[in-house]
Order: structure tokens, then sequence, then C-alpha cells
């Protein structure tokens, strides 16, 4: 690209906005604008993320700008459609909104409704509809838990072979809960804790219903989903069942097939555990056929492929770049 | 007690059997007579088990001794039945094997065929079977998930109310697979990970069955168990959920009700964390009613209502003790 | 004893009270009168403190009462002598203080200041003074690092030995920070961290200094302390050096000589790690002798030899009971 | 650059190859020419370093090959000399050696009398002595707590300013002690534990000293470093204090000009601690005046800045690059 692409982001201090910046950082094809926050403007960027010491010399600013290509929304939910009515967006520029607010249908329709109704959200995972984000305006991105589990169940909703309950257990990492201070945060409880919290009524539910049913209309079964808080900070595994009349061989051909075309997402024939993503774009999946039940386990990192990675790569989807652009990324390993 | 049960301990180097010398030291009770261990023998107990420097001047010993009451067998899968057939045990002398060798009823038969005809073990979960246990002369003590997960089915299958698939998730920590070595022991590995393993076929789902079949012969569903290895050193938390008609209060009326004679297994009608029962002998269970499904959620400490615990429990049945004596152990809360 | 000491708690709600609250309860010869908590009066203690859910049926109180014995205040720094002044405590009753309100002398004398004045506080670490601790009416219960610390050097001060600076690194768990939510206590931000704070300000300084002049009036060097804020829950350990002419024999006979008689301090003739003492009230203590210096390794749980488990130490021996009663606690030993 | 340089590994399936390839795979102007183990001969890449699945096709080579620009030795410590003693390795071929077998003038010296007389291995701190790096044919790559001290000590010894003993306590991760299995390194073990190992003795002081000397040739007094086992993966921090004449402005300017020109080495005018550099080839640095001492904090990922980023860095400075050529690496934040 001859002219690189200017990115503003809108709640630069929190958790998803600090691995946003870490990756744009270092992303060869873009130019951070401004980063805005409320309550550390004026403030070094290194000062939040003290990480980033020596990496930038970037400050927090109290003010927005037009001339940005995309505006990245890394706010609470809730608080992007409160930001949107409040500011006149001009419509050239481009949303990446991480929040909650747009993934589902009705909330596009109730967007309209408030006013705001320029604005068309697609939601953003690439693993189902690469191509409608390439030539989506606004992006709205999937939830952390949503991703992990849509990319387990997604090989399945698309051969129209999810026709039975299916059952799932999924741990996550701290960050998931953001970097407000709170009981089940504080590291006395956490260490060495676990604990199970909004069993069969995560949120998430809905968005990854919706998916399922873009692929399989037909599927009426309940998905039961138990989400469990890990004792570490970075990290999603989820355990997804369900009965599958096909071999295992015929279950990892579907999933090979379904994945073949998908930079970041890879089937392991070998079993996985959860450092493998760390600190990576990545999502693995493994499937394990057991009596006449299809086993599938996935691994993210929620603050990249579950966060702020699925939107850097909704973004090069949406500007025409290489999909993995800017998120070769050093995995952790340890 | 006029005068102390004399103990026996063999295989007393590895956790679960340190983790019975750091109760047997201090119960008002008992009096430790040996502690055998090939590979020590001769060394003092706080050479291995570091933590009891101060605690205790026992050494292991090389020999065995007729002078006890009981004998706690802490050696490995297999190992138990071996040492059974190699050594002369008098009769007089009981027997607490921690062992899988003797807990299914076909083992039990098995030990007869192979020369052990005077020994019939008793399964040794309290909560099952409180009565056989006080007058066995022999317990086969449960294993760590088996007591945990049956802790959370028992009081349906007592109403004869498991008539659908059961779903488990189970999270364990390190020290359930013991001291010795390996890939997936390893610190730098197993620090902040999360994996699954044996899933749909742990070997403690044939004793979990058994006990199902016990209390409600007429269970033929699937039990789905996924364990997984846990990022902590100590505990084992469930969740299980299966089809329920009653209500919330119908659920925690008949688990209070189960266990209200039981004094390590208590009904929490808040939600439950692991470290609730770290150190401790206890069990606590959390039940929840999510649609047409009851979810139940159980923690135990697997070295001690998992192991070694409940093994002390057991003797404490079985000498017409007061089943806390020895138990009532400080939690270590953080 | 024919009749139990008799205990009110003031503050029981923290982490300092819950700890005591998991030991007296199985004292043998305490009944806890009372357990005053303004935020938690009427609520069940296991409400707060979960872990003990099924150990008692105790609830916060909102008043206090004069028919006790002994009276423990769990409560902040500065909260101890908030809490004397506003409330009339009877004469009868003896005094165990939690915080650092009373321990220095210069305090004790302000105590006479403010109106204080019939409360003498003896500084309560048995290794240094038990004869003065026996017949306290009032005990200034040491700090967490103090008591580490000084259990390091109080041997060599003894004997007059401390004539060169000492040098001191220690780490901490996450619990001597208490339980109120902050950054440095947030679970994704101490997870898998180590961070240095108060470098050469400790306010423990003052209280270490203090008895090692009590023992070694010339000491006139600095003790350089860099404390650590470590990444696990539990415990304290101490590395010091400074200048010894001894030997390693002189060393190791002349710590144990000093720790003789005393019940939980014990000398290990091997390397040490911070484990061994976790959940128990136990002090681990380990010389080394390098070139011309000596180095002392010395570890506790900060929460009961460093807190809770000390105050019911000094409470047993003011009351004339054997000084380990109802502290021979299990070692969580993983 | 036209041609990419071509990069041999030898030892490539242990915790620093791994890096190393973690690294090499996105590196823009290096190809990975073949990567030797003998135990994983054939195998893939991604099923030693499974976190590389998706990243890379390569396989483990039994064979070595001459065409190549450089090539890394990550073998355990005496095994590099052996393996250069038993390989012909073409002159044209530059070494970087992970190992600790040359980085001693006196192990160039010895090298020199083993035969290997033609290779001059330069000790690879570039902080040290980057214009050497740049002309080097053999780089000996620094050890991990080595370097972390040397960065917190070389400001002070290039000035003439080490006149007095200096007192170090530095924790390292678990991944410093490779990847094989052992009591220390075992999960049940090490989690949230702490303990001291080769006080006063450890290996890397002789390089430390010998940087030192370098600088400052007149340095005769004693460097006291107590090693510490910390219960994470990854990461080292040390603190190191002296007596220093000047103020806190003199030394926040003396590190700052000394660091001003190299890229990864940063002073942090606020507390640092550890998480600000894993997974990041940088090292912080963090100066605080404290009476007549100087305490300077240091911190670095082991693997990175500690062996494996640093050996890239030394490639880059070797052939000419810019030195953060592919170390521009996404910290982990978390």
């Amino acid at each position: 690209m001859s002219k690189k692409i200017q990115v503003g982001i809108v709640g630069g201090a929190g958790y998803t906005g600090g691995e946003l910046l870490r990756i744009l950082i270092n992303h060869p094809d873009t130019e951070i604008a401004f980063v805005h926050s409320n309550s550390n403007a004026g403030n070094y960027i290194s000062d939040v993320h003290t990480d980033l010491l020596g990496d930038t010399d970037l400050k927090f600013a109290d003010k927005l700008s037009d001339n940005i290509d995309v505006l990245f929304l890394c706010v609470g939910h809730g608080d992007a459609k409160k930001f949107m009515v409040a500011n006149d967006i001009k419509e050239h520029i481009r949303i990446i909104d991480l929040s909650q607010d747009f993934r589902l249908k009705s909330h596009s329709d109730q967007a309209q409704d408030s006013g705001l109704k320029t604005r068309d959200f697609i939601y953003g995972l690439p693993e189902l509809q690469r191509e409608e984000i390439k030539s989506a305006q606004n992006i709205a991105n999937p939830g952390c838990f949503a991703t992990c589990i849509q990319l387990a169940l997604l090989p399945l909703a698309a051969k129209g072979l999810l026709n039975e309950e299916v059952h799932i257990s999924a741990t996550t990492g701290s960050t998931g809960a953001g970097q407000s201070l709170s009981s089940t945060s504080h590291f006395s409880w956490r260490n060495n804790n676990l604990s199970v919290y909004k069993a069969f009524g995560h949120q998430h539910l809905k968005e990854i219903t919706q998916s399922v049913k873009q692929l399989q209309n037909s599927f009426k079964k309940d998905i039961n989903f138990i989400p469990y808080r890990g004792d570490f900070a970075r990290g999603i595994m989820v355990s997804a069942y369900t009965e599958f009349e096909g071999s295992q061989e015929d279950a990892e051909k579907l999933y090979s097939d379904y994945y073949a075309l998908h930079p970041f997402t890879h089937v392991s024939d070998k079993n996985i555990d959860l450092k493998q993503v760390v600190n990576t774009n990545k999502c693995l999946v493994h499937v394990e056929k057991h009596g006449n039940k299809l086993m599938v386990l996935s691994i993210i990192d929620n603050l990249l492929k579950g966060a702020s990675g699925q939107a850097v790569q909704n973004m090069n989807l949406m500007f025409g770049l290489d999909e993995k652009t800017g998120l070769k990324l050093k995995p952790v390993g340890f």
C-alpha cells in the first residue's frame, strides 16, 4: 500500500485496547492516529501499558479526529452504542466494535432504530463469513467464548450435523473479565482456584446460536454451556460434544476441509493444551470420536483471536490486506 | 480408648502416604507402628516429606510387623494386590487399600481367585454405605474423581432419578497424578495450562457406575465424563448435569436430606469455589436448576476426601471412633 | 482447664480474623464468645469465610461483650488504637493486637499518652521473650516480615555477632497485603509476576531493629531489606546474610541451641523451600557459610506464624497452656 | 538484503532451540536451512514445539549441511565444545553458541588448546561491546542471569563506580532450568513455592565479573548473589545494590546515557515488574537511591534477552542488519 491505514482507538486503556496497541505498533500497514481515553488523556500509553515502555512514545488523547480510515471501539458492553449516539462519526470511517453491542442481528436493527441507521454491522468471524467481512463497512467483533465455541461447532453446522443437544464446558483466563477489580479477580482468591459462573446462561450463547442457525437453520436443540473461571491470565479452552454418526476419520476430514483455507485455525491430530495458542491469533481444534459422540476441543487466546487479534484480522480483510498481516505473533510457549 | 490403634503404612514415601502421615501424626487415637518404604528405608520421614521437619522423628522401615491393627496400602495401582500375594498379612489386621485394586466387585472376586480368599473388600465411601464400612474387615478406598462425582450423583440415584444421560466435566490438581516425573507434570508446561485427558474413558467411571447401580439398579444411560488437568496442585471440581423434573427447592431438599447425617459433605446454597475445601476432608455440593436440567457442582481435596483423609475416615468408622476424629483440619483458605 | 477461655474477636471478616477463626474453632481450650464485624454483623461467618461452611454456625456480632478473657484485635494498622480509645475494655480482659499499633516501645509510650495508660503491651515473639509473654496482660503481635526476619537474625544478636551490615531479600505472598482490592492484588497482574516494593524502607524494619538491639544493644549497622511481592498466596521466604567469623558447624550449633526449646522453630540441615511451612505455625531456618558470610534462610506462613498462629501461640503462653495447643496443623504440603 | 541468511540450528528440540525457531520463522531476512536434533530427527518441529502447529512444516534433520551462513548451537553446557570437536564446521560458517562453553576468555584459550584454534569467540552482550560483535566471527551468547545482572551493573562499572561489595538477589522462571524433568521442576512442588539455590556460587558470576573488570579493571570486591527459583515459567528479576555517592538524578542520568543508543534496554523512571518484559527481547532497568546505596532493578525474559532473543540480536549485528530485525515481539502483557 502506498499510504498506511490511519487508525483511531477509543478505550485504549483497557485490556483489549492495550492488546490492540501491542499488535498495531508493529503492524506494517497501519499508523495509529490517536488513542482516546477519558481517564488517561495526556498520559503516555506506556504509563498504562507499562510493557510498551521503549516501544512507543504515543500519548492518550482526549479528542477524536476524523482523519482516520478505521475506528476501533474497545469500550464496555453498552458503551459502544452510547459512544456512537454521542459522537458524529463520519461516514467514511469504518468501525470495528469489540463490545457486544452489535453482534446480534436484532442489535443491528435496534441500532437503526436509535438513529444509527446508516451503520450496518457484520459479525466478524472470518471462519464463518470472510467474504462478507471483506466488503463490510462495520464489524461487530465476536466474543471470546463465542469465538472458541463457534470454531468448535461451525464445521458440524455447515453440514447440518448438529441434530442433538450440545454439551460444552469451557474455562477462561482472568483477563476475560477485564481489568476492573472484583472479588473474583483478587489474586489471593483466584490463585489455584476454580469456579463456575453463569452456567447455562452465558450471554455469548446468543451469538453462538445465531451463527449456528445461519449455517444450519434447522438447529433447535439446547446448547448447554458451563463456563469456568480458570486460575491463569490468558486463554480459553472449550470441550464440546454431541452425537455424531460418522467415524473419527470423517470428523477429521470434515474439520480439516472446513478450515483448509483459514490461516489461523488449524486441526491438530494430537491432543492439545491451552498454552499452544497463548499470545497468538490462532485457534487449534482437535476432534475425538467416543462411542456415538464427537468431542471437539478448541483453544484460543481470549485477548487475541478472542478479541483484539481477530479485530485486526477483520481490519486486514476489510482493507484488502493479507489476513495475517501484523498477526504473525511469537507464541509465548511457556 | 484405652489403647491406641496400631497403624502400619506401606508406600509411605508417595503423595497419599505422606498425606496419611500428616493426618495420623496428630490423630489422638492412633500410633504409627511402622512406615514401610522400599526406596527410603532408614531415612527420616521428614527427609522425604520435608514439611514434617520438627513434627516427627520417625524413620522409614524396611520390615513389616504383625503387631498392628490396621494396614494402609498406599501403593500404585496393581501393586496392592501384588503386595498381598507376596506378603502373609495376619488375619487380625484390617486393610485399607488406597489403590484401585479392590474397588470393583469383580476385583473382589478376582482377589478370591488369586488366593486372597479370606479378604473381602468393602467400597469405602461413607456417604454410600457407612454401616457396611463400620463392620468391614477390609476397605477399598475410592478414587478421587470417583469420590467427587459420586457425591454429586448419589442423592439422585438414591431416589431413582438418574434416568437420562449424565454430563460431567471435572478438573483435577497435579497431585492427582502422583509424584512421578512426566511431561505433563513439568512446571514449565503445566503452569497456566489446561488440557483434557482420557475423555469418555477414565478408569473411575467403573466404580462410579457400580455405586450408582447399587442405589438405582435400573440406571442404563451414559455417564459422559471429560477430565481436565488443572494448573493447581490440590483439589477436584466437578460439574455434572442431567435432566431433572423437580424444582430448585426439590433439589436442595433432596441433597440436604441425603447428606444431613454425613459430617464431611455439605450442601451450599451459594455458588462454590475449589479452595473452600483444599486441605480439608470435606466435600461441598451446590445444586442449580436450569431449564429441564439439574447442575450439581461438587468439590473435594483429591488427597484428603479423595484419598488419605477418606481412608482415615474409614478407619475411624471401622474402629468405632467418631467419624471426624483427627480430621478437623484447618482449611488452607488461600 | 475446667473452664474454657472465652474469646472475643474484633475484625473477624478480614484475612487474619478468618485465620484466627480457622484455628480457634478446633482449639480444645477456647470458646468463641463473639466475632465482631461492622460490615458483616448478622451474617454467618461461613458466608464470608466460605471454607468454614459446615464447620461453624457462628454469626458475626455487632456488639461486644465483657464476658471474655481475651480479645483479639484483627483490625487495620491505626485502627487498634482507635478501637481502644473508643471502647472501654474492662481491665480483666487481655488483649492480643495483630496490628502494628503497639509493637514499638515508643508506641507503648504513646498509648499511655493517649489515655490508654493502664495497658502495657509486650512484643509477642516467643522466640525472643517467652517468659515476658507468659505474664503479659497485653500482646503486640509481631508483623509477618518482622517475624521471619527476626527468626533469621536473633540467634546472632543474642551472641553479639551482628557487627556488620545485614543484607536481606524477602518475598511475601499476596495475603500479606490483606483482602482489599488493588492493582497489585489483581490476578491478571500478579499471576506469574514479581516486583519489589518499599525497598530499604519497609515499616517492619523498626520492630526488627528494636528486637535486635534488645539482644545486642551495640548494633549500629544498616539492615538492608528488599521486599518482593511474590505470585503465591501464602508464605514468606527470607534470605539474610552478614559477615560471620565462625564455621558452618558453629553456625548450625548457634541456631540449634537458640531454638532447642522452641517448639515451632526448627533448624534444617538441608536446603529449605517455602511450602514446607505453608498452613503451619512453624518457622524453618537453614544456615550456610559462604566465604566470610553467613547466609540464613527462614520461612513462615505469613498468616500463621506471621499473624494469627503466633497470636494463638501467645494466647496459649499467657493462659498457661501448652504452647502448641490447637496449633498442630496439617501442612498443606502441596 | 538480496539473499536471505541461511541458518542452521543444532539442538532444536530444547527450550532455547524452540525459542530461536519461534523467532526465526518470522524473521524477514533469514531462512532456516536445517534444524538438527538427535532425538527427533524426522519428526515435525511442531510435534515437539506444539505451539508452532500451523506456523511451519519444517522437520528435524539428522544431518548437518555446509550451505549455511550461521550455525546456532542450542546444546547443553559442555556439549558445544564437544560438538565442535566432533564436527568439521567450515570456516565460512559463523557460530553463535548459546552454551557457556566459550563465554570466559580462559575458555576461548582452552578452545584454541583443544584444536579449535581458528575460532575466536566474542562475548555477545551488545550493551557491553556492540562493535566487537558486529565484526565477530563467533559469538558466545551470555547466560540469562549474567545478562540481567550485567545490565544492572555495567553503567556503574563503565564509570569506575563499583568500589564496594555488590549485593544481588535474583529470581528465575522454571524455563531457566531447561526441559529435563527433576524434582524442582515438578509442578506439584514448584507451584506456589520459592527456594534458593547455588547461593554465592552460581556459575554466571564468572562471566559477570569478567565483564565488570573489562569496564573497571580495578574492581576487586565481592559480588554476593543469591539466586531464587520462582514459581513462574519465564523471566528473571534482579535487584542489585551497592554504595553510590551520587544522587538519584545522577544515577538516572548515568543509566539513561549508557543505554541511550541501545534499542532493547530502557530505563524506567517508575517501579518495574517482571511481566513488562515477558515474551520480549527487552531489558528494563530502574534505579533508586536509598541512603548511601543505589538499588538497581532489572528484568528480562530469560529465554529471549537471556538466550535466543539475544542470539538473534547478535546475528543481526554480525550480518549488518538493523539490531531489532525480527525482534519486535508482542509482549505477553499478562
